[in-house]
């Protein structure tokens, strides 16, 4: 059998998340679908990362063995004609047997874009949480940087998930504001993230923009003493998992 | 009554264009639903130009005349709860009682986008046109130059429109290439344009980066001695009419 390493890109807005589950259309549902009819036989893909309902990735990464090898320049091609428009494979990458697209992830970068127009911005609309209020950027910079680190992030997580383990290091929390275009992105680059942390992490920082969530609170929840100072969840739309890192990514 | 003037941006994917049919979904009606509402009465709007099916707007702009005035401060949020989500009134205007969006509008300007990456980008793929074979962009922008100034486009139609007068002026019509997001545009300014000349155009600019036409070709053509050097027509969805000029723009 061989092992090969998908790239797979998606507007999430019509799936109920990346994971197979019944009576529900799911990314995974959709690619194993289109390899199962080039290799004639199930497949069955490993993601690197689950995706929520209506997020999106860039670079979502997943692996899966097969009877026969595919060279990495046609096998995009042959898939992506089998796919929906809203999912599109954008490379294809030989790995070895023991290789696994979730186990071996190192990091995974997300993004969580905010429009900031009075209204929304219809070409956006699919991909941004629109939030007219006031920001103050300086405060969300600062709490952003209170996240950054090695910690306990109990206090970030949609529970119900059964991990155990909820220390993880956030190598970056950067905003990146582009005010010429009224959106304002928040960068996570980390270990690895807990149910719903991306989106309770947004949702602490436009509350510190606000100014009603102060860096001692987001402190003490980083300690898992003061739930209060997580969240709320941001909505979906403006989610998206940006790149998984792997070693021969670092 | 009072004359109104409203600036609208639309995703034209789900519409049949702008102006008002039967039996098909257009801007046009979804708009003038949300003011007769509001207006507790019939509204008729009278549109800048006639975008057709597929087509989005950035910066369409559309005049009413109504019993009543609402500050230009509330009606575009009182209309917007009216309106589906991929129609967004962004401004108001009090305008005087003679204007009228088409007849007094100056000059327009267009935005064809091109989606050059080796797979479609999903995130864009109903604003692009996904074009991923190699073009030239200096041929590009020299049979862009040809284009410019006053010409007759007769050539640059879909005929059926039953204009007579075919001079039009382009004012400009520039590329404008973003590889980091593997995005071309082309700007299309001018003081009007024929069915289908932007498209008919773009899909000429690409034949000439291809090296399929030259220059020699578009000019006679622009002579009104050659329609082979027109089109072929390029998709509805690269096209986005970014703004209309009145003469308090210039």
């Amino acid at each position: 059998m061989y092992n090969t390493m998908l790239y797979i890109t998606y507007d999430g807005t019509n799936y109920s998340g990346f994971q197979v589950q019944e009576n529900a259309p799911t990314i995974q549902e959709a690619v194993e679908r289109a390899l199962s009819i080039i290799y004639k036989q199930p497949v069955r893909i490993t993601g690197a990362g689950r995706t929520d309902a209506g997020v999106h990735a860039r670079g979502q990464a997943a692996n899966f063995m097969a009877p026969f090898f595919i060279s990495e320049n046609k096998l995009p091609c042959a898939v992506n004609v089998l796919l929906p428009p809203d999912i599109v494979i954008t490379g294809a990458r030989k790995v070895g047997g023991d290789f696994h697209a979730r186990f071996d992830a190192r990091r995974k970068l997300y993004s969580y874009t905010i429009d900031r127009a009075p209204f929304p911005q219809v070409f956006k609309r699919f991909y941004c949480w629109h939030f007219p209020g006031k920001l103050d950027l300086d405060l969300m910079e600062k709490a952003a940087l209170r996240f950054e680190g090695t910690h306990d992030f109990k206090a970030f997580q949609v529970s119900g998930s059964g991990v155990t383990d909820t220390q993880r290091t956030l190598y970056r929390v950067e905003l990146k504001n582009r005010p010429e275009e009224q959106l304002l992105t928040i960068y996570f680059e980390g270990s690895g993230f807990l149910y719903r942390m991306a989106r309770l992490i947004t949702g602490s920082l436009v509350r510190a923009g606000r100014g009603r969530l102060n860096l001692a609170e987001i402190d003490n929840a980083l300690r898992g003493e003061n739930n209060a100072a997580s969240g709320p969840t941001s909505p979906a739309v403006g989610l998206c998992l940006e790149k998984i890192y792997y070693d021969h990514d670092l």
